[in-house]
């Protein structure tokens, strides 16, 4: 274990994840960091620097690459983030800037294409030709692969699932445009439809939790609905729904071999991956619905960071086991 | 001009195009027909024969091979039309069907993947490594190119923008599915539209149409609108603007460097288009909505004959010019 390692990283709109990412896929030394609010570019590229060096401090030994997977539509030659809806990483040179700090060589790719890249080499869509990724964070993030290899479009904008819209006059997303799918199926949507549900219903165990002084976030309304609250459950089935009408545009639009599910909200599992494939069952084209898999991704919500660390191995001629 | 031609045949919802595409791309002893209602496979495949043999007996000259573009999920490598939403072809042998018939070789794909290889190969994508296509007739055809090659995903059924959900409870389609794009941009949806015009603006042009006994059409709505008549070109404007939220998706999801409008209504040209291209410009993601370009077929609403054509040549090893 004195051999080099590499480090991955997956910067999300709210939280970043690191680790060491060992050939064999394991993940040491992990780091998590929730976001300051408000920050500026400058402090969210200190944050990230930081979490790498507690990471390579902790692995100790030769760091040989680092793999950033960021929440921005990323020019993969020149490692610039064109643009991002949830971070100040707008023409950023991410990856020279960050390879100039870390002194080590840097890979930086969207978020969502290095949690794909993960499913794809190594994970839950291995093996398929075509194949989509949707994880479900702050945003969405989505990826896709056709014929074997990621799909970046004409300018690394491609998969962007999330605004996707299924509602032509719905709420106003972050991007500008309306009723994108990440405004009704994400972490901060299943904190919204919490917090509304609290309101409403005092005695439900989101009432209940904020009486007691809990925050109302997505996070708590999976832990409800794993325990059985029923209005938890309608909550997230209700998400489930909406992810379902998205999935069978993802079905008639690439109609892929598998349809793989990620990010935090991935914790809630089948109370939503169960009503979105019955809506996916009943919305989408035959015989694409009937051949499509829906599942969870292989990492849960670290695909990114592996991703992000496979494409280090990648870059540097390590690749895994 | 003795020597050998191939036929193309544009299968659409209620119409269909046949004629010889010579390889210097000029069409030939074009024939249309009008789909006879409530008829079954067998009479189509009839009309579809009797079609290529007037084609056939026009040209006089030795028949090299058919292609044929049917609205319909193919399976390419054996030729059978998995499901249909608009035609009776569910599981018909397609090709070799139409191979002994005919007595030549028969190649057949989805009508909309043949347009998209006419445009990509010879027509507004040329050149293009991502691209999209839209043909708007009785519903939506859609193509996508992804690496220069038409995406057919796990079955044949990719690129089937029509069926891209954009009003989650919107109306009921012919596919099961609930507001899908088609139900709203299609020239079956520009009839509606016009004929709504004419109940609610008896003094409009489309009422005024009607009383001279003339049947309210997406045809005559693009004319109307051609003529300045400003009830039509606010129809065709409002079809301009969902089919906008549509291409603001396709643009978000594949990031295409074109897109290329098809299909009977591309007869509205830039009156369809511009406030199309407006939607695009407010609500797709940057760079990639500034990099799009959105411009109609090269072939008119011809691009599925003329593609169906090429991939005959290309069957029989006889290269455009």
């Amino acid at each position: 274990m004195s051999a080099g390692c590499v480090i991955g990283v997956d910067l999300g709109g709210t939280k970043l994840l690191a680790g060491v990412v060992e050939p064999d896929l394991e993940v040491r030394h992990r780091v998590f960091r929730l976001a300051r609010e408000g920050r500026g570019s400058e402090e969210l590229l200190e944050q990230l620097v930081a979490a790498v060096q507690e990471v390579r401090v902790a692995a100790g030994r030769e760091l040989l690459a680092v793999g950033f997977g960021i929440p921005s539509l990323v020019d993969v030659r020149t490692g610039v983030a064109a643009t991002t809806v949830h971070l100040p990483l707008r023409d950023v040179p991410f990856r020279d800037v960050m390879a100039e700090r870390l002194g080590v060589p840097v890979v930086v790719d969207n978020d969502a294409n290095a949690a794909m890249t993960a499913e794809h080499w190594v994970g839950a869509a291995k093996g398929t030709t075509t194949a989509a990724l949707l994880t479900l964070g702050t945003g969405i993030g989505g990826g896709i692969v056709v014929d074997g290899q990621v799909v970046r479009g004409a300018c690394g904008g491609a998969g962007e699932w999330g605004h996707m819209v299924i509602e032509s006059d719905g709420p106003l997303c972050t991007c500008g445009n309306r009723g994108c799918l990440e405004q009704l199926v994400s972490g901060s949507a299943l904190g919204r439809a919490a917090r509304k549900a609290a309101d409403e219903l005092p005695d439900s165990g989101f009432g209940r939790a904020r009486r007691a002084g809990r925050e109302i976030t997505g996070a708590l309304a999976t832990e409800l609905a794993h325990d059985g609250d029923p209005v938890a459950r309608d909550v997230v089935a209700s998400m489930g729904h909406y992810l379902g009408i998205g999935l069978a545009n993802v079905v008639n639009v690439i109609n892929p071999e598998v349809i793989v599910v990620g990010g935090g909200v991935i914790a809630a599992g089948e109370l939503l991956l169960a009503p979105a494939r019955r809506v996916v069952a009943e919305r989408a084209l035959a015989p694409s619905r009937d051949q499509v898999r829906i599942v969870p991704t292989r990492f849960g919500d670290a695909s990114g960071m592996v991703g992000a660390a496979l494409l280090a191995m990648d870059a540097v001629g390590m690749g895994p086991a």
